[in-house]
């Protein structure tokens, strides 16, 4: 249910924030993919915590540790388990949720549920969760890279009002990503956004942004129909991801203010095969993948662990003031961007295997 | 696959478009709920084509027939098959893409991935496919309404930017939405959407709009925490209906522009159980329903088909000037209401029996 | 759940044995397989009430429809749907359980489940459901012969302690099968089979048996090595269906009072590629086909319907004798073998696309 | 797919017989359950190699860590992983299989599929696989256990010739079954098959045997209709554990052999509720349980691994004689008791609360 993804490349992740552990069961990958851990652990670096000045301070080294699955230096076929050891727990941070549910977190709707909380309030809804997403995500894009050439770059377009105009999307790698540390690719807007970070950051409050993502060479015809259409299983993986607020496709809302006429994406011949003069569809029509770019936004709010004084209630209802103490990112963006290119790998990796299955 | 949706209440779609029939199967509705035709029909009627001049004139009744699960108008535990037949086909209107794929539709994604096409192009890209899912939703309102008391109303936002601001979400019902055959709550705003529509359809164009909708009286605590968060689940589904291209949940893309503290709902009491002052989360937070109202929308793109003659190429990518013939609606979304209130209730109803079993 | 099998290949049947229908959904069926409703009834003549003296005499002509999925003769990749209608329903036959559960039916344990009967009893536990599963099951075998050359031959190896030997399973047809109506390949031991049957039929009683199948032509390497192992599978579709009690790959429960030198299988060469010298294991090995012949039985426990009275009690445990009405089989493997077919067809087409998608 | 089983208690096991480690995740367990790693220990170690003379020697502790899902000794609603350490591994005693498949081993037919082997065959095809299963059945049990009073006690029935009749199914413990190493609750027998066992384990050669089981307390009413039968799903259980190669429920293979009124269970009032005099049928009706206790039976065939020299082929069908290494059990049915009774427990667990999610 809730902690499995995909239907054919699988994965599974399992670990509170503050136990000793997260991690991931990856099952469905197919033998004899040329697998190591140095696969893996680049990508966990782009995500971990304490990278920058710009995240939460939060010392985790996060090395990975792939203990089954893989022999030899190749997959067997069996499933793939990593395991991340969590060192800089600090569960008394989390104390104040005692009193009171955290505004716009999940310690109330947790409890609804559950009954009971992790002592980090709404555990599994840490952001810590997404080691093991990354983690998997890595052995799907090896998976993509290897046999298909798929190839996929995310990116900072925005934090709060300062945005980037979408760069050349057949080029855009992450090594350009990479050159600033909030990973937006226009070194000048870069450098605001970075600032209003840090502003943010020492006045104790945070701010939302837009991730936005590339997935090139996906072959035309992956996908699903009906309710599994390549956007539809997109925009669930990337709604799963915490703190996202909304998901476009192509041209997403704008393409609502449009006719049919500047809206349609023409054929033109592209060597040998149809491809289209633009792309407002973003690389998928009916949900399948029609062999132009995929290109997708995702909506990330500030993040509600601020340190800032709320006025808020208590679990019953008393109104009280409060004050947070759990470490956090003023703004989730920058180490959003290799959890959203997990996660797209993921939808892929399934639906390369299910293409062949339908074949 | 991409044909059945939900997992506890799972619905599977099947029919072509130009074929005898469309039609569901719903699997896991509980027993004993009392169910008849009549408790479909009403949903059918909103969304079938032909209700007004703002749609295809393609003339279906749409009638639903029940074949199986009911008995003495209670239902059995077992399958529920819905029936409705198709009678104003024209297969000889696709005629075109036996030359050229159309631009911006499914022909093209579909053949590549099943190297044949349905005579109606991408036969299950149809907006006729939704038929099985709105006669599946009314079955899955009517178990959400009669044990929960669930009410689900959705309405038209926009067309283009033809805008109304959010109504009284804790009031607006279906008979004021249903008052203009535009569905847009605002009368003023309405009368200008339908004449933009008529002249759009005048012209041979088409254009796209907004969906928004509301979930009343969801209990706290719905959802599961990690990949099938209740927004995930909700973004898949409506990403699943065609012609979608955005989601948003609460404030979406709104959101990534404001700060932590202006965005965050602070905790308040509301007679026995707690509330929020503000839902600027849409009643989800951390993947689970907190009791207040659940807030989406929903971008469609301008449908696809329009009578504008567009250059584009044929198959083999030879230039050519394309004249569609296929009968269409200039704009979905006053149908397309009908739709967003199923796929939501097929989401909520599958939430509320996995509630029930991790209770 | 209950009512979908498969996980690529996936099989949905709906309908109660007194409605109006029974039919199946199959998804995940390939595109551009030729497919027309010839295909189909063969298997269903084979199933069907009425067929011969030693069968219920329910008389149900059972045409199939096929309302969705193909066109001008070959498959689309989208669901296919088969329709049968049910003609001679006699509800009024069913009365009794109004008043007493009927001993070993499922009366007792639906109204424990679902609160409420179908007229005819356990609705879906009827006989009548697998009306669905053949129709699909012939699909399944259509893509297997076509694709991968598999022949699947069931026959009833016992009525009773009537007993056949194993015949030679690498030319078993199903001709040779269909000699006798009894559907023993021994003519002379289905003579007596036969007269036993009529004998309890005659006698108001009913008898048990066991059908053997097997499944020849199928790939190395075809299952999944933990929870889905071929045997596993097929196990679950074997105890599926109604009546049945046990089941057996390769020597079974024979196999348990053997040793390890006298069970294994040892290694030969056969043509390019390497075999068995004996298949003691029936064709599978750690749960995937090794290539030889795949050989399991089915235990058919006599039906519960009987003509004879039986004292038992009434829904509150008040004693009482009960006569039943329903029409019945007076033995059910002879037209159990094309049921089995069928499931081991389902397994095997989803096994078959798993192991595509797995390469 | 073949690493998960269930679907609302679901687990996911991993890990090679001769890596680091070996468990498994459980998701969809309900919070607030009282767990600790006492509650997954005792079936471990009846479970374990080395606990006596019958089984084989490599030495393993086994003891088990539960890494996440549980806080201050009760479940939070979120995934339980639970690791068990190898460390007696030898794969050097795995060398013969780089020459030769060993014969009925899982060597060939893995090679088919996967195209590589793990240095310990079909390293997920060795019995060590079940550990997980084991660990996770333990918690299924506790579940069942405390929320239903739910017992299952597995017992070993036969082995070769040497078997017991039934106890008395209401009364069995497993303390009872522990009283002999060999688990079979007749002192008498139990000390016939020690004394078989280890004659043919000092002969090189190996035995197969029967295991027998019952679940007691189930409620009436679970189980699924049609394709998840209650049967169905036990049976899948049963025959994807390791070496089985059959499956009966109630009177099996026997009541092919009866009449219908000889087998038929008429129905008893017992106290409150109805109950059957007989249970022939094992506790299940129309695939749903009757609240009779559960009865079945899974046949186990002799390990492949024998010390004795087989006759076989290398991989490319060259003859040669076969000399096994590894390690092995002459008879699996003393620590295939724990293995049953938790294949039993997922199934029932699962089974649990889709019904209450049914409800």
């Amino acid at each position: 249910m809730g902690n499995t993804f995909g239907q054919v490349f699988r994965v599974t992740t399992f670990g509170e924030s503050h136990g000793p552990v997260v991690g991931a069961v990856i099952d469905g990958c197919p033998a004899r993919l040329e697998l190591c851990e140095s696969d893996i652990q680049p990508q966990l670096d782009r995500r971990r915590p304490g990278q920058s000045d710009l995240t939460t301070p939060r010392g985790e080294a996060d090395r990975v540790q792939l203990v089954s699955g893989v022999e030899k230096g190749v997959t067997l076929g069996s499933p793939l388990t990593v395991l991340v050891a969590n060192r800089d727990t600090k569960p008394e941070d989390y104390g104040e949720m005692v009193a009171a549910p955290r505004p716009s977190h999940a310690d109330y709707s947790y409890k609804m549920k559950y009954g009971v909380l992790a002592s980090s309030g709404g555990g599994r809804a840490s952001a810590r969760e997404t080691v093991g997403r990354v983690a998997a995500g890595a052995i799907a894009e090896k998976l993509l890279r290897v046999r298909y050439g798929v190839e996929i770059v995310a990116w900072v377009e925005s934090v709060q009002d300062l945005c980037v105009s979408e760069p050349d999307v057949d080029k855009l790698t992450r090594a350009a990503v990479d050159r600033t540390p909030v990973r937006c690719p226009d070194a000048e807007v870069a450098q605001k956004m970075a600032d209003r970070i840090r502003e943010a950051k020492a006045g104790g409050n945070s701010l939302g942004g837009v991730v936005a993502c590339v997935c090139r060479h996906v072959p035309a015809g992956w996908g699903e129909p009906v309710f599994d259409k390549l956007s539809a299983r997109l925009a669930a993986a990337m709604m799963s991801i915490p703190a996202t607020r909304g998901f476009e496709i192509g041209l997403g809302f704008r393409s609502t203010r449009m006719s049919g006429s500047d809206h349609n994406d023409r054929f033109v011949r592209k060597g040998d095969r149809l491809g289209t003069a633009t792309n407002r569809s973003g690389g998928i029509q009916g949900g399948l993948s029609n062999g132009e770019p995929i290109v997708f936004r995702v909506a990330f709010k500030p993040p509600a662990t601020i340190g800032l004084l709320q006025e808020t209630t208590d679990w019953n209802g008393k109104p009280l003031i409060l004050a947070a103490k759990g470490r956090h990112d003023p703004c989730v963006v920058p180490r959003a961007v290799a959890v959203v290119e997990s996660m797209a790998a993921l939808v892929l990796a399934d639906a390369a295997l299910l293409a062949v299955a339908a074949g």
